[in-house]
């Protein structure tokens, strides 16, 4: 079956695999047992098969866009569905055709819309996020938010941990949060920083509580796609009432990502199926912090969401965990500037405090950008919270 | 910090570490990290740690029911969101307390709900799956349902791949086999089987179409969780209209099961996730087809449907994949008759027919009842089906 590829789904897997005939098998069971007995314009093909080291190949499966509804559960199901369950089987690669990214969401804003969003234009984004603080009261966290805006942060968001409890109420974190931020602003902040609340509740309901979110002032939403479903995801980024960057966190991915044998590659995984469900912001372990992302599976993250898909915007990385302004140049220096630079306790633990961590991290940014050496950055006098937090952490 | 066992969601992990020291850290920074920076009433603490082998440990971490949603995914992304990302960790067991299964919806039907609708005591189930046959008509998929029917099978379910296509609509589908099955009823089945169509569709609209299809006429139906959302699954369950037994389907789930050191155990997973969210059956590979699961797994999950679990029911369980009459004695002796025996190729690929081939699995299961040794089986004239089956596939 010859399948046009402006009309296929291609499916690349890692394959263990005794010899190539076997590797040829295992391939041909996938598009066979995925489409048995279906009629010709249904039929998968196997369009490629690769020794990818000793007894492990890839073999790239073409499935017809006519199997599957405009969304990604359908596609899931289709190419990793009860394949999953053999043994040996990982998901690397998948790509999408025009035809079915043009049914897909995909960012509403994209990079460009967050820029626009945040006012920033030419260098990385910053984010911070609040320490969880479980039992905090709004007003407590709304005092940390302070300290991030007065800093020059640009996105602050909530910890992933941090639901909706009685005893900290979301949509009164978010009044006080906002309220704080304004507060900072009048203080003298140089704006004021988006705000990605988490956004939490039953499924039925949730593009509801998205909508009531952004109707209060919510500028960003944080949402965990894999802990309550890539369809949800979706249906925000339809919804036009969500009129505010998604932030899609990684909770859960290591559980799918972080094997070899099985299990679907963090590239396909937060990258293209994250993308075309229509994450904004993309936050995921870097190469550099800890726990990290193997650099190859970190650039595949990266490259995924960046990379011309049909016509779907460009969704900013944010790589995460463990992050300091040390590692600012790096950062850079493989991204460019179209990234989130996102930290949590490299800014709440530097030693003058979140505002300090702030503005360190601003610091970093601005020299990287001019191409500064690591070593001519202690020297700075005009950075000091930058030497102080070289001084505690390093360089990267 | 003394948590109460009956107000805890305690989370086993299966931990790599070098010695007994460095997996106590580990299962330390599992708990602190969750709960860093949070109120004494909201910290998570270790409450046991043990060897399992050589460099492996098994660690308990009980976390405050304050600290979540009455959902799971507030649950699975505090006990495994972030710590899943990090090397080595594998969440095996999740103990929910009352305090928590009082919120979550559980199966509405349950074992004795299904056998209800399914008009079936005293003996297992069976369910027989369509071939994909994507590109089929709605007719000639009813005409299979007939001969299912004509069979005598008490459930029949679509493959998962098959979802809403303008060439196949579902509810097309759903109108063909449910007058197929009513013609079988009037041309001598024993009786009219339920019929599981598969849910497919936007997240934000998924409840309305259940609610639709069950309008329609459709007395089960067939949803895969891991690929939507498990809140979607929830979200069903919760929901008044959709009056009818959810059938949830295990795809995507080696991608999360299926690793030795990191992941989420087929048990906990398939298990206590899918029956607390609310699946009434659990599709799932047996031990004995192929793919096949490793027998303790298989177990775990079977264990984790029917055991006692707060005031939730008991989900059915439903071991699957390769599964041929031959294998229904090990099956009854294995999980007694509260179990599911569900068939694809084992009831179509019948010498005689999918009609001969339901027969068969009928007759497996009356005989394995008698405690019929399997030798005499194929002496019997009046199991003819089942002969047939077993000259073709042998037992298990």
């Amino acid at each position: 079956v010859a399948l046009e590829a402006a009309d296929a789904i291609v499916a690349t897997y890692r394959l263990v695999a005794r010899d190539e005939p076997m590797a040829r098998r295992v391939a041909e069971e996938i598009a066979s047992g995925q489409t048995v007995a279906a009629r010709p314009e249904h039929r998968a093909a196997v369009v490629d098969l690769a020794a990818a080291g000793p007894g492990v190949f890839r073999a790239s499966v073409a499935f017809p866009r006519a199997n599957v509804e405009a969304d990604l559960a359908t596609v899931l199901v289709m190419v990793y569905g009860k394949v999953s369950l053999a043994p040996g089987i990982r998901l690397v690669d998948l790509a999408l055709p025009r035809a079915l990214l043009d049914g897909l969401p995909g960012p509403r804003f994209g990079i460009a819309g967050v820029r626009a969003r945040a006012g920033v234009s030419g260098r990385p984004l910053t984010m911070s996020i609040f320490k969880p603080a479980l039992g905090a009261a709004p007003s407590e966290l709304a005092a940390v938010a302070r300290d991030q805006a007065l800093g020059g942060i640009d996105i602050v968001k909530d910890d992933e941990i941090l639901p909706d409890l009685h005893t900290c109420r979301t949509v009164d974190r978010l009044a006080a949060v906002r309220e704080a931020i304004a507060g900072a602003r009048r203080a003298g902040a140089e704006k004021e920083p988006l705000y990605a609340v988490t956004l939490t509740g039953r499924a039925n309901e949730l593009c509801d509580r998205a909508a009531d979110l952004v109707r209060r002032g919510a500028t960003a939403l944080l949402f965990s796609p894999l802990a309550y479903g890539i369809s949800l995801l979706e249906a925000l980024a339809r919804d036009p009432r969500v009129s505010v960057p998604i932030v899609a966190h990684p909770a859960l991915a290591g559980g799918i990502g972080g094997a070899v044998e099985v299990g679907i590659a963090y590239g396909a995984l937060l990258g293209t199926v994250f993308r075309a469900a229509g994450a904004d912001v993309v936050l995921y372990p870097s190469a550099y912090g800890k726990p990290a992302l193997p650099e190859a599976d970190a650039r595949a993250v990266c490259d995924a969401l960046r990379r011309p898909l049909g016509n779907l915007r460009a969704a900013l990385p944010g790589p995460s965990a463990g992050v300091h302004p040390g590692m600012v140049p790096r950062i850079v220096a493989d991204h460019g500037i179209d990234v989130l630079v996102n930290a949590g306790s490299g800014v709440h633990g530097h030693p003058g405090g979140a505002r300090a961590g702030a503005r360190a991290f601003r610091q970093a940014i601005d020299l990287a950008l001019e191409d500064k050496s690591l070593t001519s950055w202690t020297d700075l006098a005009d950075a000091p919270e930058l030497g102080q937090a070289l001084a505690k952490w390093g360089t990267a």
